[in-house]
Parts: structure tokens; sequence; C-alpha cells
């Protein structure tokens, strides 16, 4: 075999254990019996080192080594360059590293685990000295330019730097502030007795499916199951998995879920599959993964052109519940803004906030200028500044999220990335194609779909993040055209 | 690390990998979207790649060899006497025959299920010679001491060999052939309407619950979901799980089914599972498997006894459709003896004629007394002698199994094998629990699933298969009991 094929075959056993590795996790949150959790850690464990091992092997460094000196078509060099990315960052971290690593977070989510339900951030203080003392080694590994902190921005979201998200974010606080205020200060406090009536779970779900359906989810190529936490997952475009969760009292959260992972799923299923198993079937970055889903989640389902195809049906399926509910009135409350504790239920403008505050708290730890152990003070100014409200209680603050026990620094700012591309895409479609949101008031959502496969979803790791965005609209990634959404939106 | 600590962490690998790997089939057969087939198979034949590389690398090999010449406790002598075993059956095979093997019966596979569909034996024809031909290669590689034939024989069930089938189903045979005319003559010819009236899947699958819950089924650490083919898969004792299949107008089908899978997955979970990951967790045969599947179905569901507790309550699950119904009439139906075409659908005592035609073709074909391509008409031949059948199409006949497309032969006999240590530990049961028929009769399955446990299950790999019988009954596999059992059920 020549050269290039041994490589091939290489990256394509790792892909393939990588997204077996995936139908392992996927089947641990939604399918696996409580008992098994042991025997699955294990594997995925087993799985997750022969990966790493098979990746940093001197025998790949040497094919990876050799290839970079041939002459190679568009596609090989595509899959050569990104292999080597992956390759060159996985061998600078030492496997004393890795496996503390992973030691010290699975004790930690325990720890983390407890502490939450006790709202008792004491105890998980110094673990989150212990773990942003091992991220910044990490990062002292991984290498940077500038800030230790850039190398976290770069493993969520190649190319990124704390400089370019300082800038983004700046911007994007100093306008998001006065327009919370603003729109807050309009939301009025009657009370939606309509959303906390019975909503049947089977009904929620059928309604829901006809959404994502419409939107272009293909069941033969995926599925939709229950979990605690929404996630998709799966293993690649040809077996792709959503889920949801239903609240009886509350059909927005599984609506709305729903919608947000069939985005990312979409992202999935419109890879290349025959080039499944190599860097060109595969999603370029957190951010544009979350593009995909807010995009359809906000731009699209939060519309009032959406809900004029929709709103009928919704009556429709639940006759009693929304009887005397108007299409305005349900507009407003789909997209009530309002600052509260959690990011998780927080509304598309507040959901910045939330996420400004995380990486500012990241960075000054990473610049030295707060201790991880002091985050329970330093979150509380944060939110009185932010969001003009303090938890109580560490539950609803410092503690709610699970990113920092799990060793994720500087996966945050990759969601409002998320809300930025998103927004600077569908600017774009709406250019481009014409009658976008007459179709969308129709109820017809394929040219969307078509429209974001040929731009965005085909590409795989084709393009850098910012470079396919600036390919897809024409500029660098900004956050104009999100600030211009939000203050278009909830503005006046 | 020591040389065992070394050695047992290459252990616990393989059995990491092969019990996510039995997870993924699970996943393939129940929940994977139609289009993730072809991922599907890549992922495995990765996984099975890597299994077979670490078992058979020349380091395990030095650490086995190590390891035999030293003084070893009693748990760590299994684990390496198995793991040796497994070793070097698996070493003598060359890489360049295990591909040639997958290759072929993945095509065969294909061309089997076309064939059968359209009942053309002749096209199926070649691809059978190909496969025995290279089982027959496989067995050259494997060794054996008298017939070639043992080298598969002792592949599914260890230590069993050709000479030792013979005797033993020659003796069934001779018995069973009367018998069964004897029994089928008495078997009235009248309807069973109420067996074919509508029986909702919803009913089925809790009124089988009920029994596989009362049989000490633990679904914190198991499954119950529906495929094509009833199966038991999973990943250990605290992940077992189970397949039915539902036919509104049959709900002997997933009855049966339901309580012959449990019984497989009590085996799996009396497992001890302090010791996963390694040969002392995990099931010592085939033979030994199917014992605790259909003692479970036949001694104890298709007796009179069981039916004495649970006949009220299948009446009270469906009234309307079994409201004349006696349970005399329900005894006789589910225990009724019909010469017939097809071994899934078999009757107790038929089975084994079926199960005896397959052993006695694999063995000619081994002894080079027929090609594997005159298989159609000595099917045929075979089945008139037995069974005074003959299918009119191959579908019925040679075409019905999947077994051979592929490429597991020497796995046919295990059935019967089960049938026979099942008729025997049943027997030593009945001997050791005083009042186990009477527990049934009330209802009552935890005596039996306990001592099931303690002699059977919890032993893993720790003694051969006819070693534990012996162990457990006092003497070696026989047939004489299981004869006894279906004369005393069937003779009078």
């Amino acid at each position: 075999m020549d050269t290039y094929s041994l490589f091939l075959n290489r990256v394509n056993e790792l892909y393939y254990l990588r997204t077996a590795a995936n139908i392992l996790s996927w089947d641990q949150e939604t399918m696996m019996p409580a008992k098994g959790a042991a025997a699955r850690a294990k594997q995925l464990a087993t799985i997750s080192a022969l990966h790493h091992e098979h990746l940093t092997s001197p025998r790949f460094g040497d094919l990876l080594a050799e290839l970079q000196t041939k002459s190679l078509n568009a596609d090989t060099q595509v899959i050569v360059r990104e292999m080597a990315r992956d390759y060159h960052r996985a061998v600078k971290i030492p496997t004393r590293l890795v496996e503390e690593m992973t030691e010290t977070t699975a004790l930690a989510y325990e720890v983390w685990n407890r502490a939450r339900q006790q709202s008792d951030f004491a105890t998980f203080a110094p673990w989150l000295d212990k773990i942003f003392s091992l991220k910044k080694e990490e990062a002292r590994c991984l290498g940077f330019e500038k800030s230790l902190y850039d190398a976290h921005l770069d493993d969520h979201e190649p190319g990124l730097t704390t400089t370019m998200v300082e800038l983004l974010f700046a911007r994007l606080r100093q306008q998001l502030v006065p327009l919370v205020e603003r729109a807050e200060a309009r939301v009025d406090k009657k009370e939606d007795g309509w959303l906390c009536a019975s909503y049947p779970l089977v009904l929620q779900e059928q309604f829901g499916r006809q959404i994502v359906e419409t939107m272009g989810i293909d069941w033969q190529a995926g599925r939709l199951d229950v979990s605690p936490h929404p996630f998709c997952g799966g293993a690649g475009p040809s077996d792709v998995r959503i889920t949801t969760r239903y609240k009886e009292n509350d059909f927005l959260v599984s609506l709305f879920g729903m919608i947000h992972e069939a985005g990312h799923a979409l992202y999935e299923q419109g890879l290349e599959g025959e080039y499944f198993g190599t860097p060109l079937c595969d999603t370029v970055s957190l951010g544009i993964h979350e593009s995909q889903s807010r995009l359809w989640e906000n731009q699209v389902a939060r519309s009032a052109d959406f809900w004029e195809f929709w709103f009928p049906r919704l009556q429709q399926t639940f006759p009693e519940q929304t009887r005397n509910l108007k299409l305005e009135r349900f507009y407003h409350t789909i997209n009530r803004v309002r600052r509260s504790l959690i990011r998780v239920d927080a509304d598309e403008l507040t959901y910045n906030l939330h996420i400004i505050l995380r990486f500012e708290l990241e960075r000054a730890i990473f610049e030295d200028q707060i201790f991880a152990r002091d985050l329970g003070t330093a979150w509380n100014e944060k939110m009185k500044q932010y969001l003009n409200t303090v938890p109580s209680q560490a539950a609803e603050g410092v503690l709610q999220d699970v990113h920092w026990a799990s060793g994720l620094v500087g996966y945050f700012p990759t969601y409002v990335l998320g809300n930025l591309y998103a927004a600077q895409f569908y600017r774009q479609a709406n250019i481009e194609i014409s009658d976008l949101k007459e179709n969308i008031r129709k109820g017809v959502l394929s040219p969307l779909r078509a429209w974001l496969r040929e731009k965005i979803h085909r590409h795989g790791r084709r393009y850098s993040a910012s470079g396919l965005v600036e390919r897809v609209t024409g500029e660098p990634p900004t956050a104009d055209h999100f600030i211009d959404y939000l203050k278009g939106k909830f503005g006046s």
C-alpha cells in the first residue's frame, strides 16, 4: 500500500473508534440500565485510550510528516492538514497529564453534583483550583501566542484568540446592557395561565416531530429520544440522534429544545457521507455547530413569520389548552426578556450576558487576577453588574453548570459565537433566498435547509470556522449583525 | 507493575472492547436508524480487528508464558488458563484466513438473504462450498485429535468432540423417532380459535414482564426491547438486554420468547460482577447458556405446575380472548407435537431431530462424504427419514437458517446439548430443592433462580461445560435424563 492509503486507513480507524464511542455515550444517556454505569465507564475509557494511543503513535506522525512533503489534491490536503492539527495537539500533552485530568474530573464531577444539591460552594472550591491549575498546565503544553487562555479557545474553536473574543464581547456587552433594561421594562406582568395547563407528552412529541420533519430531519438516518440533558449525538450523517425532555406543564421546553437539537442534527446529516471516516465528514467547530441550532431555534422558530404557519397547528394539537390564546400573546411569551439567574433558562438577549460573565471569569483566572476558589464571590459581583440580580445560593450561581467540573474551559464563549454566526448566516440567507421569509410564513423550510447544507454543512472541516463565515457572508465574524438583529427584535 | 497486573490490564481491555462491541450490536438490531448500517459495520470491524490484534500480540503471549510458570491462586489460575485458550486458538488462524472468512461471509449473507427470499438454492450452493472449504482450512489451523470437525465443536463448546456428540445423538435419535410418532398421533385436530384472537401488544408485554420479573430479572441491570430476531445481548451482569417480537394473533411467540431470553439473561445477571473484565465473569459455553434458556422455557414454563399459578393471570390479562379456554386445553396447545419444516417453530420433541439432521450433514461434509453444494438434496432426504416431511421449496428447507451463511459451523449441536444439560440440571434441582414444584405451582420462582445462580451462573469460566455438569449433577453429560423427561411428558 502507498503512504496515503496507509495513512487513510489509520484516519478511518480513529473516526470509527470515535463514532463508536459516541453511540456508547448516547446509549449511556438514553438506554443504559442504571447499574450499567461502571462497565460503560470502563468501555469508554478503553476506547478513548486506544484512540489517543493510535493518534499519537510515532508511525502516524511519520506518515503525516511524509505526506506533508508531497503534492496532494485539495481533498487530501484537508485531511492531512486537519489530522496534523489533531496529532500535534495530542502529542503535546503528556500521558501523565491526560490521566490526571481524567481522574480529577471524574472525582470532581461527583463532588460538584453533591455540592450543587447542597448549594455548598466551599466543598467544591478546592476542586476548582485543582482543575484550573491542570488546565493552565495543559495550556502551557499546547502552547499559545499571546495569552495562556488562547490554547483552550483554540481547542474548541480553531483559530480563536482571547483578543478576538474580547473585542467581540466588549462591543456586545456595551450594547446588550441598555437593550436588556429597555426590553425588560416593556415586558408585561400578565400571567400565562395557558402555559401551565397540562400538555400530554405524546402530543408534545407529535407536534415537535412535525416541525423538525418540516425542517428536513431524515428519520431513516436519525432518532429522537428522551434524556435529562438534551443533546445531539450519534455517528456521522447516516446516524444522528437527538434527545429532548418533556415537562407536562411547560411544553416550550421540549418544543424549542427539539428545534435546537434538530438544528444541530441537520448540520450532521448535511455532511458528505462519502467522506465518512475523515475530517471532510466532520463538523468544523463548536461555534459553527451552535450557530446551526441557534439559527433554527431563535432566528427562525422564535420569529412571528414562523408562527403564522405553525400557530394554528399548535392550536389544533392542543385545542383545549390554547382556546383563548392569541398569536400575538404567544409570540410575546416565547420572546419574553427577563434578567434571571440560570443560563439555560435565559432568553435570547440575556443569555449572552451569562456567557460573557463566564468568559471574563475564566480569563481572569488564566491571567492570575483571581484564584479559581474565589469564583463564588466574583460570580455574584458580575451577576449584579450585568444582570442586576444576585443568587441567594451557589446552586443558582457558580455551581449551576457542569462545564468546569468536567474540565471544559474556553468552551462557554462558543455559545455566543454561535449566536453571532447564526445572525450573520441568517442575514446572508435572507439576501440570497429572496422569498425566504415568505416561505417560512407558509411553512416551507426546505430552501433554508438546502442553503445551509450547500453553504455550510457539506464542507466538513474544509475551512476554518472564521474562514467559513467569511466565505459564506463575505466578511469575517462580527457582532454587528447579531446586535442589529437583537435591536430590530427587542429594541422597539 | 508486576507481570500479573500488566497481564490483567490487557485481559480487562479485551473484555471491555468485546462488551462495547456487544452494545453496538444490540443497538444495530434494536435502535439504529436504517441508514446507519454501513457506518456500524465499519465501527464493529475496527473494534473486532483491534481485539484480535491485542489478543494475538506477542507481548500478550509472553506475559501468558511467564505466568504459566508461576504459582498462582485459584482465581488467577482460571484467568490465565482461559486466556491462554483464547490466545492459542486466535494465533493459530492466519490473519489472511480471518479476513477471507469475514469478507466471504459478509457477501454470502447477502446472497443467502436473496436466495432464501426467492427459494433459489442453486445461487447459494457455490457459497456453501466456499464457506465449508474455509471452515475446513480453519479447522486444520486450529488442530484436532481425531476428527477435523472436532475443531469447530470445541470452538463453541470447549472440550466437545464429534465422538461425544455422535454417542449422545445416536441414542437420542433412536428414542425420539418412535416417541414423536406416538405423541403426534395423540394430538387432536381441534382448532385453537382463541389463539388467533387479537392480543394487544402492550398487554402481551405487560404479562411477559410479570413472568420474567418473577423469574428474577433485574431491570436496574437490564432492558427488554423489540427486534426481528429475538436475542440476549449486553455487556456483563450489570447490563443485560433481551429482545422479543410480538405477533398480535399469536401471543405464544412473545410469551415463550421472552421466557427463553430471560433464562439467558438470568445466567448473565448471575455472573459475579466483581470479576467483570475477566473469564471469571463470562459464560462458559453456548450449550450451558442454552441450557438456562431451555430450562426456564420448557421444563418450567411448559409445565402444568407453572400454569396452575399463571393461567388465571393470563385470563385476567386477556379476559375476552380466553373466556372459554380451559387450563387443560392451554397446556395441550403449548405442548403440541407436530413434525414440521421450520426449526425455530418446532416443539420440544421434534426440535432435536432438526438439530441432529444439521449435525449429521455438517459432519458428512467434514468427512468428505458429501459436498456442501449437495446439501439441498441431502437435507430433503434426512427430513423425510427423521420427520417424514419434505419441504416443497428450499426457503423452508436448507435455506431456513442464517448459521452457515454466517460461517457458524459446529454451532447447531449446542442447541441440543442445551436441552440435555437443562434436563440434567432440572432433575438435580428437584432433588436438592424439595418443594420446587410446589413453589412453582404457587408462582414462587426465586428458589430455582437462587439454586441456578449458586450452582451454575456465578462460576463463570471456572469449570469446563462438562466439568460443570458433573460438578452440579454428579455425572457427566448424558442424554438419559432428557429422554426420561420427554418420555414422562410425551410418552403416555
